[in-house]
């Protein structure tokens, strides 16, 4: 059965899809409650910063130190650098990534730098990537600075 | 003599001072060229992830990885770890900031991923953010994620 933050993360990265955009969702989860939830804004918002975890940090709005500490953030996919860099500044201490096959972000930054990473692998995530991926080569590799 | 583009960076700095702001500014150069500038909005759009390099990135549009291979990032202040990220991403080759003294970002995990890091210490922006996290401290360290 899919974790039920991810399935929110999931939801999010679909009506990325639906808006014409890249489909990455992401939830920002407080002691069990969701803070924040987004997706990639790149065509949408011609956004080059809102990538579906930026975008959940975003409309989880600002926060002490002491919120961030003790959150999960959800992604459907591999967190590229930046959303890496984002994750590390703000102190979230756990990521929960739902596949790292169709790409690889900076995982071990991530883990170097002592943050839990929980790779899930969902057959969802991958296949709707996979297909993304396909469909719009040009516009996924923009996203991810190639 | 400041540099021309530290100066534009300055000013950008300065005008998110004078609207309440974080005074930190940042401005892309594409071969010579401005392509895009900004300072941190956290307080005047609420945004948790429009620091100083990320708002010059953002209103520098979407640009293909040719664009950014060519460009150099001015900052008046040592980047974070979620700029340094997006500098990552997107491949750009060089960073020119004007001080670490106030605080010292990711600057080696730049080097280490290749990027040419110039570091001015220039005195008008280590006055302006000693002045700065003198006289707000709590927005200074929401912003670095303390």
């Amino acid at each position: 059965m899919q974790d039920k933050f991810l399935k929110i993360a999931i939801n999010e990265a679909k009506k990325g899809l639906h808006e014409g955009g890249i489909p990455i969702g992401s939830v920002l989860i407080h002691n069990g409650k969701i803070l924040g939830k987004g997706h990639n804004k790149r065509v949408q918002d011609g956004s080059v910063v809102l990538h579906g975890e930026m975008d959940a940090l975003e409309n989880a709005g600002r926060q002490p130190a002491s919120v961030y500490k003790n959150s999960v953030i959800y992604t459907t996919l591999s967190p590229c650098p930046m959303c890496t860099g984002a994750i590390l500044l703000y102190g979230i201490p756990k990521v929960v990534i739902g596949e790292n096959k169709t790409f690889l972000g900076a995982e071990e930054h991530l883990r170097a730098n002592g943050v839990e990473v929980v790779v899930l692998n969902d057959e969802e995530c991958i296949a709707m990537m996979t297909d993304f991926i396909e469909k719009r080569p040009e516009l996924w590799n923009e996203d991810i600075g190639f």
